[in-house]
């Protein structure tokens, strides 16, 4: 394949399985080209002649002396199961994407493809870093004040308190490297009971935080009702709660659009004021659902994977890319095993 | 106190430790002598003194004849921690409404006050039905087709199979009685994972749901993408995914509107539209927060009990009574009973 010796950080970029092809790709790295924010090389895994096809059209807008391209014949789709597709894939733009940063000739990959597929992918060929059971997927929500990570948005189900405090590591380290947060508040997501606040993990979860004083910025627990307020920069939890209130969040904000259009076009009247008042609309979806925030990693594994959603249009799939380079920029994936490991010291002592 | 032998349904209304006070409470009555769906005697339990002066006012708009008064010369406090304020509070107005409820006095309470004393309280002097280990709180949720019932939301953050099974029963009973609905579809709420849908706990209870078919009418999964959707009647969780849920869904929603205020505002253009279209922002909002669906049951305990929010106006809190007054209505606990019974032992089989 290709010769890659330079000092500039390489991503791999899985451009196929996504809902809308390869050609967003490109116009992502146009996008890329106008903003100069790039400083990476950037390996596209794909069908190299749709690729090829694709980039010589737009060559005058992109950057080609950053762009390798690596040519993968099969590609999973979003439906298939990840298991299988992984075994009977081998040539997947997906799989050798991961492939390429296992191999160290590229420090992330990123991938708006199969998140099932990845995430198995990503945790069979990198394996967890030593110290961690399972890796976690996390999203970056807004809020009231400020962006926050939030996580395990689906990776591990069934986390143990072990694993909820390690997510807590792995979530300050994304926030620091993406949020560029010197010192990330760090909350853990529970209920008022009767007895206190939570079931017997949660609060064992939280006696092995408060052992992580100094460490980390532990501010204790964060109910439903506090999560968009933005009081702290990172909120954990385990992957069912995760995955399920992102999504449902994501599900309740179609719902309220879709009621508030509908209620808008019921009369002349509020007809024309949605006319005048349209743009306040967009800016708020663009507020509450940004493109610019796009990049969700697999913490914990050894190697920097990126999910990006798998509609993602141009502006999400270079934000996607930046948050690759962000993370290698910074050594984060250094960090988090010198982090884990005096975690993991802290705990046992 | 009262002698109470009408054949009219008797529905105790604990009056005090709401955040608005007893006057809105009396408000209530008047709306509820208005729109004439009352055909319930109400014992009101309270401050006796205050609420004798506060109806006396008003007494040409509430209907009199159906309302008794008992008197409470204690509170219990939003803030106070449930277990102990029971223990110190035995002439709370919430534990003696409760109370009407054991001795059968009445056949329903409902109560705005402290949820968590409500849950214990209700718990501790009614106990579970036979065949059921923990009372589930459920909640009425507007979605893009209808409402459905959601539960548990906080009453048992620790489910096990057999009680996600229970709370599948519970809902649909409720759904009936509420909703109106013959023969409610239920889901079981979920995450897509590599290995399926969901945790060990939730494929166990997939099964269990599965061995009552002919019972209930069992859709299967239902994901957080889909929970707005209005795909099912009922969606069953535990009380530690259902307690994030609702509570965050209400912080994104208040997240949202103030997003749209702030946005609305940024300019005169935008400002006019939003006094053109500002009917329709009151009009989603009553159909996204309703008052009309308030009363969330604490379902599978010897006696009915209804909990409002703490926060409710005087048309929550009818709302609240007449949830009341419907699921005596229907006998819903003789119903819960028997279906429970019929569930425990086609389980069993």
């Amino acid at each position: 394949m290709m010769s890659h010796k330079s000092t500039r950080p390489s991503i791999a970029v899985d451009v196929m399985g996504s809902d809308k092809g390869p050609s967003e790709f490109v116009r992502a790295l146009i996008h890329l080209n106008q903003t100069d924010e790039l400083h990476s090389d950037l390996i596209l895994v794909g069908k190299k002649r749709l690729l090829e096809r694709l980039i010589a059209v737009r060559k005058s807008k992109i950057d080609c002396s950053r762009i390798t391209l690596l040519d993968a014949s099969q590609v999973i789709g979003m439906d298939e199961k990840p298991i299988s597709a992984l075994k009977k894939k081998k040539d997947a733009s997906m799989v050798k994407a991961i492939e390429l940063v296992k191999e160290k000739q590229a420090q992330a990959m990123v991938s708006c493809g199969n998140t099932g597929a990845l995430m198995a992918g990503g945790t069979l060929r990198l394996r967890p870093i030593e110290g961690v059971d399972r890796p976690a997927l996390a999203a970056i929500i807004p809020s009231k004040k400020k962006p926050f990570v939030f996580l395990d948005v689906g990776a591990n189900p069934e986390s143990d308190p072990t694993n909820l405090m390690h997510n807590a590591i792995l979530g300050k380290q994304f926030a620091q490297a993406r949020l560029e947060i010197k010192n990330p508040k760090i909350g853990l997501l529970t209920i008022g009971t009767e007895q206190g606040k939570g079931t017997p993990n949660i609060i064992k979860t939280n006696a092995l935080l408060e052992k992580l004083e100094g460490q980390i910025d532990y501010a204790g627990f964060i109910e439903g009702f506090q999560l968009f307020d933005g009081t702290v920069d990172v909120v954990v939890c385990d992957g069912f709660v995760g995955n399920i209130l992102l999504k449902s969040s994501e599900s309740l904000f179609g719902f309220i659009g879709e009621t508030i259009k509908k209620e808008l076009l019921r009369n002349i009247k509020r007809k024309v004021g949605a006319v005048l008042s349209a743009s306040a609309f967009k800016d708020m979806k663009s507020q509450l659902n940004p493109d610019e925030r796009s990049g969700a990693p697999l913490l914990g594994l050894n190697g920097n994977i990126i999910k990006s959603h798998g509609s993602s249009n141009a502006i999400a799939i270079a934000s996607a890319i930046i948050a690759a380079q962000m993370v290698v920029d910074c050594d984060m994936l250094d960090s988090i095993k010198s982090d884990i490991s005096l975690a993991n010291q802290k705990i046992e002592a």
